[in-house]
């Protein structure tokens, strides 16, 4: 299972919005028959990758046992069900690390294998390759279960918690390590988001360049008044950038913006802001797994203010800086119990810098 | 060796401003004869401790093997040197951790040792009990070779780098744990020093509470005009207050402080303000070897900018405040290379927070 939960791995980049899944055939005395992972979406599923590499190889997997990570499909989607393959097949026994939580699948695949007189089961709940699996496939998770991508928030400050000086200078405040590493977390994700704020004073692209990567994610833009420029280097790279914002008519702007490639939501709460719940949403419905969140200190603030954020991913550089903007603007909080607390889910140095993941002491 | 080192751990918050030693006396067979550490300032060294040891358990130390974590003292002090009781005792060898910084000493030990026939060796420096061994002296070295406390701030804070709400309330953002740790750091030092700000806003008392300790160290404020109030509890613990000022006079305000126990200094620098450089100087000709500070923003910016700040010890607590106080004041920086850069000595999980121990990229 563990090896195929590493083959799960490198459908990162590749897969979504489909599940990182990985599987592995073996045989009684523990011989590799195949393996392989998901594709891209619309084509195949770990379980028929692992069986074309096992019939690749002329081996004969009747009566083998079958890794899988999640649990497999038993409803047509643009493929045909991965159970009934397994059930072709011939298989003797599958073992899945994590029952799939898709509504249309819940339990039915592992159903349907027994049923066609295969032995199935799953990991329990607690054993650590059922919960890696589940880190692996935490945004999926979310959305199947939740109607909504998990969103992590990265942030890169001072030892201090200053995101940039006082004239806006922030680069670079963390090193290189911790760049390269900050643009995997992006390649996780389905949709990179960002603020008109960081549009405008930083200009960024927000796609994957400093790892390689198959797909692109999604590029998010929260811009309540339609303040971005058609000149933005947010619309340059391929793929549609998509804007959240809060006017009853786009107007002229919205024209320009959409001549330019961007698809224009409007999502508008009563403060006349863009209703970021409601975004978050509609990013889960458009097929969004993992969010991943590189933005200012007010739509910070906004975010975690709305109970969206699962996830700090925060990168500290050893420098204190003193005066300059901070990571999130939650108002003037009056008692400590009013601060969003935290657990540190992992803590560790990256280059120079140290790296931190949290997770809300009451999940979101 | 390491059990020699473990030993003189023991002497934290017993032996200042004397060193942390420890010895063990071994025959051939590789037998402990006897063991000691530093007692207090004025009583026995550790090699006598040891010694001491060795004859009430009624061992010959003829001919044994000595392992002392710094090297004997060869001067009288307040004691008789270490090096003519071990010949006296006819130890066959001595092996040391660390080459006394003590211009008074500075490898007269060995020389002494040698001229009485025994062989004495010194670990390698890069030998990891023999940094170590350094460590645990850091405070003592410092003040042998540059004059002056090794000089350590401890800042708890948020993980956005506030140290208090707008309102001031900063109880409690660090977690029991890592207060008892703070405790347990100043319970290291010869000095706590703090400042006006800190003693008016939250009127501490600076002493060590939540960990045993059998000496107190020193309780040190910075106060340029003599703003202390003569009730503050600053003023209550045991052993008297010692107040840098920058007054010429110190006039009726310094009378009532010197009545309520307090020593007062005045070392002012041209603008008007405590000369910090020269107040830590002072704490080192009077003996501290550690310093601690637990100041507020105002002064922890000062003391790094005038470049005496050897270690920052910061707790970071999992939660978010946004607007509040920030843990250095260091004006407005321009660029980023004016902002002073550490490197991460050490991480930890602590309770639920975050301890970092961080030392300047550039050496104060």
């Amino acid at each position: 299972m563990a090896r195929a939960l590493a083959l799960a791995e490198q459908a990162i980049g590749l897969s979504d919005p489909n599940p990182r899944v990985g599987c592995v055939i073996v045989d009684g005395r523990g011989q590799v028959l195949g393996q392989g992972h998901t594709q891209a979406a619309g084509q195949a599923h770990a379980e028929v990758m692992a069986l074309r590499d096992a019939q690749a190889r002329g081996h004969d997997v009747r009566g083998a046992t079958v890794y899988v990570t999640l649990e497999p499909c038993a409803h047509h989607g643009r493929t045909p069900p991965c159970c009934d393959a397994l059930t072709a097949a011939g298989a003797g026994r599958v073992v899945v690390a994590l029952g799939d939580p898709n509504p249309l699948v819940a339990g039915q695949g592992l159903a349907r294998l027994r049923a066609a007189g295969i032995a199935a089961d799953v990991l329990p709940v607690e054993h650590p390759l059922a919960v890696d699996a589940r880190e692996l496939n935490i945004g999926f998770l979310s959305r199947m279960q939740r109607g909504r991508p998990f969103v992590r928030m990265k942030i890169a400050a001072s030892l201090d918690g200053r995101t940039a000086l006082s004239n806006g200078v922030s680069q670079w405040i963390t090193g290189p390590d911790a760049r390269r590493d900050g643009h995997a977390w992006r390649r996780r994700a389905g949709a990179v988001l960002t603020g008109i704020g960081t549009a405008r004073e930083d200009d960024p692209r927000m796609d994957v360049r400093e790892v390689e990567t198959l797909l692109q994610p999604r590029r998010v833009l929260i811009d309540s008044r339609l303040e971005i420029s058609p000149e933005a280097k947010l619309l340059v790279p391929p793929g549609r950038l998509l804007v959240y914002h809060a006017l009853p008519e786009p107007g002229e702007r919205g024209r320009v913006l959409a001549d330019r490639g961007a698809e224009l939501v409007s999502v508008a709460e009563p403060r006349g802001k863009v209703d970021l719940a409601a975004a978050i949403r509609d990013l889960g419905q458009r097929g969004v797994n993992e969010l991943h969140i590189e933005a200012g200190y007010k739509l910070n603030g906004s975010l975690l203010r709305s109970g969206v954020v699962d996830e700090l991913l925060i990168y500290l550089a050893p420098m204190l800086i003193g005066e300059g903007r901070g990571m999130v603007d939650l108002g003037a909080l009056t008692a400590l119990t009013q601060a969003p607390r935290y657990r540190i889910v992992d803590s560790r140095p990256l280059g120079g810098d140290l790296r931190l993941r949290l997770r809300p002491e009451v999940p979101a």
